[in-house]
This record gives structure tokens, sequence and C-alpha cells, in this order.
């Protein structure tokens, strides 16, 4: 009777099970607390007052919309971590759904991670988003989270409602934050007034961390003054291979895109509309109301070659070297400078404004000294004035975005109760 | 009644606000709760609930142990924030209590961050960490962390102390993590079978994001095979500067010494002890249990030099030109094979060690690429595998070093109810 805090541990728990209670006794001897609850609730409200009194551990059950690459690799690392997280940090991470772009598969009681293929094929019935959402929020466990896995823009869509359903939502996913303002500041201000989260680490960088360096240093005052990266592993790989005595830029796009570390249609990569993203991503963390129109692109699509529906992508690697004389040109300046050509994206916040250009730096300069497909991004603030706070290394690739997108689930575990 | 979550809602404030509960009753009318708790809970139960209904902010109460560059910097830095936070991030943070090494000021009001050295000078009483602790507890204020922002070993001796005081934890001391590891061992397990936290960002490469990146990846299931870093700001910046066909060792030591880039006694920099601390710590992140005397140490300091009892530090300063020659032969092979000298910590995962000394790396390794005296750390791991992960930047100083202590108490104040 007198150890303190049983009940307040007891209601605790059902607390962060969203568990309705209806009715409640306690008699002064403290031997026994009588709750009552809706039935619906019995096996929620159960397992959330086990899992916090008999040091089980914290449920933290798993809906994944996108089974591509990133999606399937998130699956099989939390496959891979699932005894760990139990043993070592008593957290159960159950995948309860999985979501294709037609069809979807619920089991409540969890799907097998190893053999979940098969069931999807056998069992798996008609996509509808809004019912995915309501058949993970009714499966019982305590805290449920949607990770979108997609680029598309229909589960952004859905995203408010998953949340209001009690759904957190975790994703790497661009769509929502470099969409427009008044959809993704709904959200916001939903994860702000709520205890449910939307985290979103891997838009930026995949596993990199970057997202929450940013928000750290703005939360705890840093004034950022600039942000300025090497957003895109391609066109990074792209700009540290190109040796303009060497070869010209179309061979360079030819062997890259021959090696797969384009997309099929380079354009997608040259056309610079996915760093455009990212910047007006970081630059809403910073307070500036950004568009995606607003951003300030020049891309290195020749202007003739812009139009995909008239110009195929064969075309397109056809006439290339047409205009390879321009940014031979530019880099023959720079050279004469000591310097190099990077693509880059700049959030000024100070000026309010994005954009995703073509810039020269020096040789000795960070950006200069990159290889490989490397990202790097640079945080200028008034904390890191003389020099930069800086990240970098593979920002792309399923393995490093799903590993990303493990940490949000992580860092949302933390948030919902698990020790740190 | 029919809103869903109102007693959990309730019940959930007062039991993360560590309030016992006697006793309750609610009807099935569902119109009203009765709850019995003490009185002397009371003031902190009602903030409780307050902050949870009436969408106050959460409150946050500080200690702050020890009152030097960084604690200083801290305050600055919470003062400069506090009304930010309060209306962006719904979070009240209060420094509750002031210690220095000899004295201390506790107020359960809060203490007025633009007077409190007055305050502190009449009204201070004889330093009593556990006193301090039960003060802070028997504030009131639901959600308590102490910050200890000292380097001494006696704030860590009461870490295990504070936190069954249901006190939470923030420091940049590396005292406890590279410390005997049965006392580290013993804060860890409570940190995980409580609900209490212990954070310690600030630890390694003050506000870089070094401790939490490590930890996601481990967590996440990345193998993590080595990290190898420059950990000190001076020694960075001493090899940096050093051109060996310009001037001696000895002569960058004696500029960056008058320029107040090395410690007063600039052993204490190039013994490389500071360095080995920063590598146990990421050894035991790792999961590899590391003494700090297992670390194999290659000391800057000529042997003749190291006895700080019979060789002041002038002496030293004076006496170092004698040892020149070895350094310029180091550097020469170096520099005749395209290299150049780092002082680097490695963390050896594979093998299970740590080491801390001077290696050479390639002109176009990241490492050698280095300016001023940022810090560097490279991850190798599964995931990171061609391309290590990166973080870089300034590493020392009390703005950042504040930085990073500020940015756990916004993960502590997440991980107890703070909306992200």
């Amino acid at each position: 009777a007198s150890r303190r805090g049983v009940a307040a541990t007891l209601f605790a728990a059902l607390a962060k099970a969203s568990v309705n209670i209806r009715a409640i006794a306690q008699g002064c001897s403290e031997y026994n607390i009588t709750v009552l609850i809706d039935g619906s609730d019995a096996t929620k409200a159960l397992r959330a007052v086990h899992g916090r009194f008999y040091l089980d551990a914290l449920p933290l059950g798993i809906g994944l919309v996108g089974r591509g690459l990133i999606g399937s690799a998130l699956l099989q690392q939390l496959e891979a971590q699932r005894e760990t997280l139990l043993e070592t940090h008593r957290l159960d991470v159950r995948v309860l759904g999985v979501a294709s772009s037609s069809k979807m598969l619920v089991d409540p009681r969890g799907l097998d991670l190893k053999n979940w293929q098969a069931a999807f094929e056998a069992d798996a019935q008609p996509l509808d988003l809004q019912a995915f959402g309501l058949l993970l929020a009714g499966s019982g466990v305590p805290n449920m989270v949607v990770v979108d896995c997609t680029a598309s823009d229909e589960p952004p869509a859905m995203y408010a409602e998953w949340m209001r359903q009690g759904l957190h939502v975790v994703t790497p996913n661009k769509r929502l934050n470099s969409g427009p303002l008044p959809r993704h500041e709904y959200i916001r201000a939903r994860a702000r007034e709520s205890y449910i989260h939307y985290l979103y680490e891997a838009t930026v960088g995949a596993g990199l961390p970057v997202v929450a360096t940013l928000q750290h240093l703005v939360a705890s005052g840093d004034r950022v003054r600039r942000i300025e990266g090497i957003f895109s592993g391609t066109l990074s790989f792209l700009f540290n291979s190109f040796a303009p005595q060497q070869e010209p830029f179309s061979a360079v796009v030819a062997q890259a895109r021959a090696n797969g570390f384009t997309e099929p249609d380079p354009r997608d990569d040259l056309g610079g509309q996915d760093v455009a993203r990212k910047v007006v991503i970081l630059a809403r963390e910073c307070g500036i109301d950004l568009e995606l129109s607003d951003v300030d692109l020049v891309s290195l699509v020749p202007e003739p070659l812009r139009d995909a529906s008239a110009v195929s992508p064969e075309e397109f690697m056809r006439r290339l070297p047409e205009f390879d004389s321009g940014m031979a040109e530019l880099a023959a300046q720079a050279e004469a400078q000591g310097e190099c050509l990077r693509f880059v994206g700049v959030v000024d916040v100070e000026q309010g404004k994005g954009s995703v250009e073509l810039r020269r730096y020096p040789r000795q300069h960070a950006f200069a000294q990159l290889s490989g497909s490397d990202n790097i991004i640079a945080f200028h603030t008034a904390r890191y004035d003389q020099q930069p706070l800086i990240v970098r290394g593979p920002g792309a690739g399923a393995e490093v975005t799903a590993g990303g997108v493990f940490s949000d689930l992580l860092r949302l575990a933390a948030y919902v109760g698990a020790p740190s």
C-alpha cells in the first residue's frame, strides 16, 4: 500500500494506449483498483497494463505502405533486429499490416516476417487506405504507426485521417513536407496539439542525421543562417567524376546511366526537382513558408530537351552531347580559378529563399573534396559561425533509407514510453 | 461522457508527475472523478493536470550543477529561448536551482535568469549535492532534471541517488561514461528499467550529433565496424597547422598556447587522455566493455617531460623543442608518401579495442582535408560500407557544448510527453 505510483502507472499505461475508462473504484485499503472499460478495448488494455507492470516489452505495431525496395529493406531490418529490440530495449515491434499500390493485408496478431509474401499473395484484399488505418487502429496494439515507404501522393493525403484514428506516421516520402503548405501546416499543427507523432528524418539524406540535427539547432535557439548541400547522390557522382579534359559531361551521364546510378530517364535527376523538394523541406524547418514553385531552380536539362512527351529518354541521351560545350566552358572557367562545379541546394534563411543551382567551390572546400555519390550538408548558424556543422555520407539507397526510417521508429518508441 | 480518454489523460498526467494516488472514485455517470492524493503532492498534481487539460505548457524543471563557461552559456541559451519554447513547443522550462563547487541555491518557483547571480551571491547555501536533489525533487514541478555541467567526479557519484529521487540527468561530463564500468553499467540499467532518463550527447563532439547517431545505428541493427575520429579541437588545430618545412612542431604548440587554443598546461591536450575518454564512451555504445586503462594510448608528450610534479608547464614549453626532430621525421616520412599526420581516436569494434594514436592519412582523405579546430568522426558500418557516415564541425567551446546539452533537454521533453 505504501508503494508510490501503482495507480499512476496503471493509468499511464491505459492512457498511452488510448483506452477509455468508464468507471473506477479504489478503496482506501489500497489493495485493489477496479477499472471499467469497453469490451472492445479489453485486449489492448490488458496488453498495455501487462507491458507496464510485468516488464513486458512496450508494444509498437507497424502498418507498412509501400513494398518496394525501401519497404522490403525495412522489413528485413525489423526482422533481423526483432530479438535484440525485445531483449535489450524491451520493445516489441510487430508488423501488423502491409499495403502495396493495389492490395493490403492486415493481421492483428502480426505478420510472420519470414513468410509474409506468401500470405500477402494468398490473402491480400483490394487496397483501401482508410480501411487500412481503421484495421490497424482496431488491432488492439497500444502504439500503432503507419510507415509510408512510397514516393507517391496518395498516402500523404491520408496522414491527417490516420492521425485522427490515433496512428502515428513515419515516412521517407517527401511529398507532404514539400507539397502544398496548408496541408503540411495542418499535419504539423495536429502533431503539435496531440500526442500523435509525425516523423520524417529520411526525407533528406536518407539515414544521415539531417532533419533531427536541424530541428535541435532551431529548437535550442541557434540562428540558422544558411544551409547548403549536395543532396543528390546521382548529381554528386556526376560532378565528382566530371573531368572536362578527359571526357565530356554527356559521357559521364551515359556511363552513370549504364551503371544504374541515374533514374531510367536521367532528366529526373538533372532537372533538380528532387533537390528542390529537399530544399523546401529544410526551409520549412527553419520557419520559411516556401512552396516548391518558389525555389529558384536552374535545371541541368538543356531547354530543347525538357519536354518528356516530345523527347524520349533515348533521344535525350543521343542529343545530350550537342550541349557539352556549354558545360565544358563552365568547368574550364571554374578550373582557371582553382575551383570546381557542384550542383547544390541552398536555403538562405536570412533572405527567406531557396535555390538549386550549379555553383563553383574552391578546391579546398569540403564540397570540392567529395567522392563517390556522397551527400554533404553544411549548416551555417550563429553557433557554427566560423566553421559549419557538416554531415556527409551516402544519402540514397534502400538500406540507408530504411535505416533512417528505423531510427524514427526508435525515436517514436521513446516518445511513447520506451526507456532511452 | 462519450469523450474518449478523459480519465486516461488525467491519470497519465498524474503518473508522469509521479503523484501517488491513494483512492479513486468515478461513477458510471462519468461526470466527475474524485482522486485522493497526499497533501504534499497537491501542487505538483494540480500543475500536472492543468498542464495536460488546459493546454498549459509541459513543465520541465532544471537544476544546474556547475556555473562555469558551459553552465553560464546554457543559462543564457535557456533564457533567450524561453518564450519560443513556451509558445511554439508548449514547453515551460524553468531553472529551479544552481550549484557551484561550494554553494547552491534552489527556488521552487524558479530563478529569474536575468538576475540569478545576485540572488546566488546573497542567498546561496553551502553545497550539499544530495540535499540539492531532494530540494529539486520536492519542488512540485512534475519533470525535473539535473544538468551536470562540471568536468569533475563528484556530481557523477550522485547520479544514481538523483535518479532514485526521480530526477532525470543530462550532462556533457565524460566522467561517468568513461569511468569505472560497474558504476556506468548501474546507471545504464537504472535508465533501462525505469522511466528516468540519462542523456549525454555533448560528451563527444559537443553539439555535433555523434552519440545519438551512433545509438540509432546500433539500435536499428546496423553493424558498426570501426569509428575513427579527430576528437580534440586542439590537436586538430595543431596538426592542421603543422607544416614541417615552415616551422617545428613545438612552435605550433607555443603559438596555439599563446592564443588560448590549448589548456594552460598543453600536456593535458597532448597526452591524449581526453581523446581516450571519448573512445571509451563510443566503444561502450557499441557494446564493448572497455575501461579507460584498456585504451592503447600513444601520448604526444615526450617521456622525459611527462611528470607534471617535476616539470612545470613553462619548463615543458622550454624543453619541447628538444624533441622536434622526432616529429619532423614522422612528418617527412608521411609527406614523402603524399600523406599527413593526424592524431586520432579509434574504436575497432570487430577487435573490441580502442586506441589513441598519431596516424597517417592520404591527402585526399576527409581527415587530411580538415581545417581550423574542427572535429571529424567517421562511422564505418555494414550499411555505410563503401563510404562512411561522417560528422564534422567545431567540437568544443561553451556555446556549442551548451547547445548539445540543450538538445538533450529537448529530447528529454519529448520523452516525458512534449509534442514532437
